[in-house]
This record gives C-alpha cells, sequence and structure tokens, in this order.
C-alpha cells in the first residue's frame, strides 16, 4: 500500500487536487482510499436525531452505521493515523491534512504564498501552480486538475510502500530515525531494505525468549506461514502477522 | 467481548430499548459499541459537498473523516458482521436489526402484535411490554426503559462471549452447527468450552484482530510452524512460541 498527504492552508486547493489523483489512480484501475483530517472542533459525521446518534447518546463508545451502500464505522476520540491505515487495503491511501504519518507530502498554497516544503515534499500543487513557474527550489509544481496525469506518474514513481514510522529509540537499525531515513530513500541515497523492518524482519520467541534466524531460516518460516495465513479471511498485504501457541 | 441483537419491526421500540441498555452497561463501568442495520436504499452517512463526500465522487472507496472528537472510517457495501465486530473491542456490542449473526436475541414489538421469537431469544422488549404479562411463552417480558436493570443482569448472565459462525461443513466438532450451539447454550444443556474454537489452542492476530480458524486449518498452522522451529536450538516440547513479523 502506498500512502501520501496533500498539506496546505485552507483555500489553497488540497481537495481539488485529491480529487484530480483519486480519479486518475482510479482511471489507471488502482483501488484508493483516502484520509481528511479535519479541525473543526465541532465536527460530528452523524445527523442529531438517527438511531446510531440515539446510541451514542445513551454512552455507546464505537457506533456502526450498516447498510447495503455503505458500512460506517465511527470511532470516539482520534485514532493513530497507523492505526487507521491498518483498516485499509487499498493499492493507495491519499490523505489530506493529516501531519503525523511518515509518508511523501505534496504541498500546496495560494499563488502569492511560498509553497512551506520540507524533506518529505515531492512536488508543489494547489492554487501555486496557477503561477508560471514549473519549479520551486528543486520542485516540479503541478497543476492538479490539468497536469493530474503527470503528478500522478510523479505519484507512483517516488512513493514508497508504507513504512513504519518506530521510536528511534526502539529501532535505528538503519542509521537514521525513519522521517530522515524516508527524506534519504526520495533522494535515492538509501534503498528501501536497507529498513530492517522492510525487509520482513520476523521475530520468534520460545518462552519468551527471542531466538535469532539466520535470514535463509526466517524466510523458510515467514513462506510456511504466509502459505497458510494469505488463504484466511481478514489477511492483506502489508499486516502485522502475530501468532502465539502451546506446543505439544 | 459479549453481543447481543434487538430485533423488531419500525416502531416496535428497539432503539429505545437500546438506550436503557447502553446507559445502564455504561452505568456499571463497561465499554459498550452499537452497530445499527440501516435499511433505507438512499443511506448515506456523509453530506454532500464536504470534502470527505468529494474524495469519495472523484472514486475513493474506503474514506476516513478524523478529528480530534471522532474518528469516522466509511466502507463502500455492507462488510460482513464478523468483520464489523473485528473492528470492536469493547465489553459489549448491542446491534440493533442484525440478523446475521449467532447471537442472543430481544424481540420487540408492538403492544397488539404476537413476538416473533427464535431458539436465541431471551427476552422480549419494546412496545410489547406495555401489556400486563411479565411472559410469553416462557420468555420474560422486561419494559426496556423502567426495568432496564433487569434487562442488563439479565443479558450479562445469559450472554456468552461472542461465539464464532463457522459452515457447518468446514467445523461441527462439537454435535452442531453454531446456531444450534448457541440455542443450546441458552438452555444450559452444553457448555462454551464444548465449542473447540473457543477452547483456544492457537491463536493468530492480523493487525491485531483474533483470526477465527477451523481446527484442519489450526493444525496444518500449528505444524508447518513446528516443522521449522524444533529444529532450532532452544525448542524443547511444551513451549510458548511467539512469532511476530509484517508481511509483504
Amino acid at each position: 500500500m502506498k500512502v501520501i498527504t496533500v498539506l496546505g492552508l485552507t483555500g489553497s486547493g488540497k481537495t481539488t487536487v485529491i480529487e484530480g489523483i483519486i480519479s486518475e489512480l482510479k482511471k489507471r484501475g488502482y483501488t484508493v482510499g483516502s484520509i481528511k483530517q479535519i479541525h473543526n472542533e465541532n465536527f460530528k459525521m452523524d445527523t442529531e436525531g438517527k438511531n446510531t446518534w440515539r446510541h451514542r447518546q445513551a454512552g455507546a463508545d464505537t457506533v456502526t452505521a450498516r447498510s447495503h451502500q455503505e458500512t460506517d464505522i465511527l470511532y470516539p476520540g482520534e485514532l493513530p493515523i497507523y492505526e487507521v491505515l491498518s483498516h485499509y487495503s487499498e493499492d493507495f491511501v491519499i490523505m489530506e491534512g493529516v501531519r503525523d504519518a511518515v509518508v511523501p507530502e505534496i504541498i500546496t498554497c495560494k499563488e502569492e504564498e511560498l509553497p512551506v516544503i520540507s524533506p518529505l515534499t515531492i512536488a508543489i500543487s494547489g492554487r501555486y501552480a496557477n503561477n508560471k513557474d514549473k519549479e520551486y527550489k528543486g520542485l516540479p509544481v503541478i497543476n492538479g486538475t490539468l497536469e493530474n496525469k503527470h503528478l500522478v506518474d510523479l505519484i507512483i514513481s517516488k512513493t514508497p510502500v508504507l513504512m513504519p514510522d518506530i521510536d528511534p529509540k526502539c529501532c535505528s537499525k538503519c542509521g537514521y530515525d525513519c522521517r530522515t531515513f524516508l527524506s534519504k530513500l526520495l533522494k535515492e541515497e538509501v534503498k528501501q531494505d536497507d529498513c530492517v523492518l522492510r525487509k520482513g524482519g520476523i521475530s520468534l520467541r520460545i518462552n519468551g525468549d527471542e531466538i535469532p534466524m539466520v535470514p535463509f531460516v526466517e524466510n523458510i518460516l515467514k513462506n510456511e506461514i504466509l502459505g497458510v495465513v494469505k488463504e484466511l479471511k481478514g489477511y492483506k498485504n502489508n499486516s502485522n502477522i502475530e501468532i502465539k501457541f502451546l506446543s505439544d
């Protein structure tokens, strides 16, 4: 699964850019999900008086509305972004205004403003692309509607499979924190396989003790397990697999 | 997690009963989720013109609205009920109008109607409870608002931990299909541990969600893993095996 985020202030053209990206990805046959970060403090998806609304008022935490057309699961509070993403199995997820994930960024701003770029920025778009310049500080400036094919080509070529965002105290085996690693990956200074977690490190504990395995044995064990698990309902790519049992 | 469903026609008092159950469970300190089955063919949770609505119109499949107050994940189509339930971690889930799960049922109907009970029915409620009779065909008739404490006592004592609903072709080790097993459990003719799937064995989690397996598949997975693990230093019989990894 590949994930990007589009960042910019209100009125800078984020949603329009995202519409262009989603419709072009869909045209090319990809499955696409989206996530919108909402800053309105009074935001409520549900409608006052509906049965689901009455459930929540009575005290229900998670509430679902399930119909033939759609299934809507309403969680209380703000779920961590990687938890939200774990519910997706689409080829691409396009996020709007989400800042707490380590993913490539497309920056939007108004014509007269200066784009606020970061080491994770791969392009500038939104209303700024109405200007004549086709480049800003070495980054391409792309019109999200008229040039959405070009923008999608760039997204497909630049975006790596979703990477973890691990506390550097727990893992910096590649030599960097995850954000720095992604910025280096975008500059092609490292390869995605240099991330040990992406490599598919498998952890095996016997009675609580970590058992080291050479990559050859790791791969055998992983492939054996995936051979079975992939056939089960609930499995999707990029899943965290956890198995526990007591041996005879 | 314990799950029940409240069934009855429109206007029979389902939502009022559920409000009584949820608020009483919350008073007692439980976490509670709810699921509402919606039959309206034009149902849409989102509002025309909103950014999330524009994402969906552009072709997005799963769409999330994420704010400080709530995180709403909108899936296209009707998710299987056990998939919906796998997203819950509450102590209790109260379902309204959901008929495709093997769980105890509370039946509601109007005063002048006859309750349509099944072997999974544990109580009659809704407007029917305005009648004088406190029993119908051996089942308690309970007012969901005035007597919600009594109704919740009954739910807590009767409802088993959520059971699977497996095709009897794949598993009928207890001698029954899952629906018959639950009806016998409600009559105390069997125990929950008579269900081989409940007994435990191997636990498989994908992205944190427990994946139920029939014994046949459990054994394949366990034997595949042991085939490799038994060859490693550190293995002995009766060991706790724990494996974690991220799939590609």
